[in-house]
């Protein structure tokens, strides 16, 4: 495919495959999909990008995304402020936020040590953290991916942390709700095994 | 998920989430990729959705996409005018073009026949068909998918020009080549036997 002979949409084309995970077939279907939107929609889509880039940055606490100066988590009182959840991206805060059962705050690392591609923790949101570390925070959990990088950093933050007097705890690894144990792998089950809980 | 409570954020994510084949998670994967976005790049991301949409319009000849008064080949002296290829779509039209192999012009209809649609003829590029029919027209090839629809349109046309004296012919059903024969569907199967060909 690909011989459209129309330049704007061709670069329009081109725009959508850039993205992760978007294909030339898919990128096609999304740029006839924007010829088909109305004026008005075309429009408003490509407000939406110049607005979402623009007003959306860093909050100012915990380095999630926000189009204020704090986030709704930082500037709510209903939230406990000793407590603090290390994630690496605002997904990952989004995901934590989506189970309705954490009531402290995040921090937001933006990323995860990773010296094959040459983050370290300067790369991080590192020093925002320690910054945040006033008496009032008790308790920092790790909620960084369970990947060797993930964990790596997990490490890494709770030697920093630990010397400070605070209590620093990691999410419980275990099989998944809902799998099946044939499945899972065996890392997982070694782990799900060694943290066994009373019944 | 959903709630990362950050306005222009959810625009972002809604925008993608109206698009074809984009599910929640994909939106909000493809709104991240744009808040990583440099300024620049941003900013051409949404100038390339204004630049198709208003660039673009329908070739006066045969209907496909062009920024151009005349599409490329339309306006092409080596294409051989006396030969229409009917698509429904430009995407169709692109497809063909893909195979190199095509050296005539084509019509998009912008669609089928399709009653339970509610789309009849007048919905479909087909009075500007009926005009290209000039004493230069020898053939028309119908490429309409192969469907109900498709096969309705090409019905219709093909009953439409053929008392105006043109040739029409369609596209050969069979199997797909490369395919395996064991997981072709009967009604291929049966078409193709039909079709055969001597060797």
């Amino acid at each position: 495919m690909g011989n459209y002979n129309v330049a704007p949409l061709e670069n329009l084309v081109e725009q959508f495959e850039r993205m992760p995970g978007i294909g030339n077939k898919t990128a096609q279907r999304l740029a006839y999909y924007v010829l088909n939107l109305s004026k008005t929609e075309a429009r408003a889509f490509s407000q939406a990008i110049i607005d979402a880039h623009e007003k959306i940055h860093y909050c100012e606490v915990c380095c999630n995304l926000t189009d204020q100066k704090l986030c709704p988590v930082c500037a709510s009182e209903k939230r406990d402020h000793s407590l603090i959840c290390v994630v690496e991206t605002p997904r990952d805060a989004a995901a934590m936020e989506a189970t309705g059962e954490y009531k402290g705050t995040y921090h937001v690392l933006h990323g995860a040590i990773s010296p094959l591609n040459d983050i370290g923790p300067d790369d991080l949101k590192v020093k925002e953290l320690i910054g945040r570390l006033s008496g009032e925070v008790k308790e920092v959990i790790m909620a960084t991916n369970p990947t060797v990088e993930g964990d790596a950093t997990a490490m890494y933050l709770s030697r920093l942390l630990k010397p400070m007097g605070i209590r620093v705890t990691r999410l419980a690894y275990g099989v998944p709700v809902g799998a099946d144990l044939e499945y899972a792998d065996q890392v997982t089950l070694a782990r799900a095994l060694e943290g066994r809980n009373e019944l």
